[in-house]
């Protein structure tokens, strides 16, 4: 286990207030993880991502092994160098991408060969090569390699898979080794299944992870399946090492596994939303590209205290999105993060303050 | 005339240093405009515009009249509340991207029907409705509305054409009127005949304008011959007034055109060439795409001081071009227009120096 580690600030219910300490700096949980899929969070610069309370960011091991490789973001110095990031940075295993080929791949219990949708070269993944390839992309937050589970899916194929995700996030241990200033995480999976989630948990815990995280979900199923999921899975964790959910989500799903005891996130909406001209307001969402925002001389939202919002009107931005014009995207990505993170700046203090668990009822 | 004024604070040989004070700031000249076409300059922030160096940008009469609309960007408070840019913005007529909509346009003594490239609807153009949309997008510098002559063409063509500008000019002229904040200048056409050039800025200098565009150049004709129509047109207008040359260009070509008069110039070269991984350096131009530069973790120009060379690799750059990344075109925009800016920043004080001729023969 990792010299750095996890300590809880505040808990309020079962949410928690925390810091992650790591090789690259703190990261303030509950946290979210803005997607930085082949090393750039789409749009944005990595100042402005420190500027607007960005702690760490995550980076997809599928789409960096494929281009440029991980030899040649080694060479230039590793991840962080390599796209002007000084914060830490989380990899995913390459495992989701990989399965979600279909027909462009084999899994075997040794791992998965694949084709890359980039230029169709042969390639393949097992625990061991996506540890090591995380290794060269000098990431500070490892992923174990697993499978991720279809929905729905019969409880016999799950089981397998589960337990396969078990065998591999061993081997995974085992390849990470114990000297690294690296942290690595574990995998839960068992789909929506109570027994296979408290198997794949209890199994994951007597490996022993820095961190845990909630596989398999925020794949077709309804907000209430997920949220049942976490509350039947979140006390077999250790209590004291930071929880993470996969992919999630949209404010509501954040706002509500907060509630239930997950620390971290990471999603490309708000950042494939902002390319959209989607963006994020206290009631919801509102599209630019409708016709009633062309003469709309207000920002986004009037609150809100982004780069954005502050020199920016909506009849701008609704032009600029009509337009096609990069700084379209820019800015309302930009905004849409803002959002996020200070969503999750409130929560934080929320739940120090002890407020939380009322804020998420209403929100 | 405006109370705004061209002053000349240095001379070598042809070439001038000056300042061209207007109702949104000074800009120093021999001056680069960035181009903001549809009130954007592609992938880049106004404030970063202004950090390396930009005093003046310029937008389309033509791409804002049909999207937004002029009445749009004059509700939402003008072109530079509307793109959040301070300084001075120059805009053209429409004329020249009217003129190259070829089929889809009608030329008549009272100006051009055509219809948009958005929508298919029907527009028209005139010298008296191009200066009330370039009010009403609040532009510090107007251009005059005038057919800019195709090439090669017939010297008779070119007369008609040129004489038709010249009424054109006086026109855009008394519809300007007397009391305005902004500038407006004149364009001179005549294709590459001395003679006609000659008596377009004769008719031009009548009429009377804040200052004077070379028109019709950089439409295909070799540097010599655009660089002989300078040479023979520039004595022609006042000299105290300062002088434009519209559309121009690679470095040579500005290098060339201040070493025989010029002062200001447009270009979209820097930008577009950004947008597809070409970037300018000291030699000439890279191409970001070359497999060489996979590898590579050397800045674009390691003398370079710019917010791209400080900060990424050549290895980098090239894999955000490869992956058609956003922040590709951010970066390398950024990097050709600091080129392009600093460029000009040299060439003003060299001419300050007096080593300016000695500077652009070597060039």
């Amino acid at each position: 286990m990792s010299q750095n580690g996890f300590s809880i600030k505040h808990i309020e219910g079962k949410s928690r207030v925390g810091t992650l300490k790591t090789s690259r700096g703190i990261i303030n949980t509950p946290a979210f993880m803005p997607v930085g899929t082949a090393g750039t969070v789409k749009a944005m610069l990595p100042e402005n991502l420190r500027t607007i309370g960005a702690d760490v960011l995550l980076c997809n091991t599928y789409h960096l092994m494929l281009r440029p490789g991980e030899e040649i973001v080694n060479k230039l110095g590793g991840l962080n160098k390599f796209m002007n990031w000084k914060g830490p940075i989380l990899t995913d295993s390459g495992g989701f991408q990989v399965m979600s080929l279909a027909n462009l791949r084999t899994i075997s219990e040794e791992g998965v060969i694949f084709k890359s949708h980039v230029d169709g070269k042969k390639f393949s993944l097992s625990p061991e090569t996506s540890i090591s390839i995380q290794k060269k992309l000098q990431s500070t937050i490892i992923m174990s390699f697993d499978e991720c589970t279809p929905y729905p899916i019969d409880k016999s194929e799950a089981e397998k898979s589960m337990k396969l995700s078990l065998r591999w996030g061993k081997r995974s241990k085992n390849s990470f080794g114990r000297n690294s200033d690296s942290l690595l995480f574990g995998i839960q999976q068992g789909s929506m299944f109570k027994d296979l989630r408290k198997s794949s948990a209890i199994g994951l815990t007597d490996i022993g992870f820095d961190g845990y995280a909630l596989g398999g979900l925020a794949v077709g199923e309804t907000q209430e399946k997920m949220f049942e999921v976490i509350d039947f899975s979140i006390d077999l964790f250790p209590y004291n090492r930071p929880r993470y959910l996969m992919g999630v989500g949209k404010p509501s799903d954040i706002v509500g596994a907060v509630l239930r005891g997950v620390d971290m996130f990471d999603c490309v909406i708000p950042t494939r939303s902002g390319r959209n001209g989607q963006a994020f307001v206290e009631e919801g969402t509102i599209n630019l590209k409708n016709a009633k925002y062309k003469n709309d001389d207000l920002a986004l939202d009037p609150t809100c205290n982004c780069y954005c919002c502050n020199n920016y009107s909506k009849g701008y931005l609704s032009h600029l999105v009509r337009s096609n014009e990069i700084l379209g995207s820019i800015l309302v990505t930009w905004h849409n993060l803002s959002f996020y993170l200070n969503l999750m700046k409130d929560i934080r203090s929320k739940i120090a303050e002890g407020t939380f668990t009322d804020f998420a009822k209403k929100f």
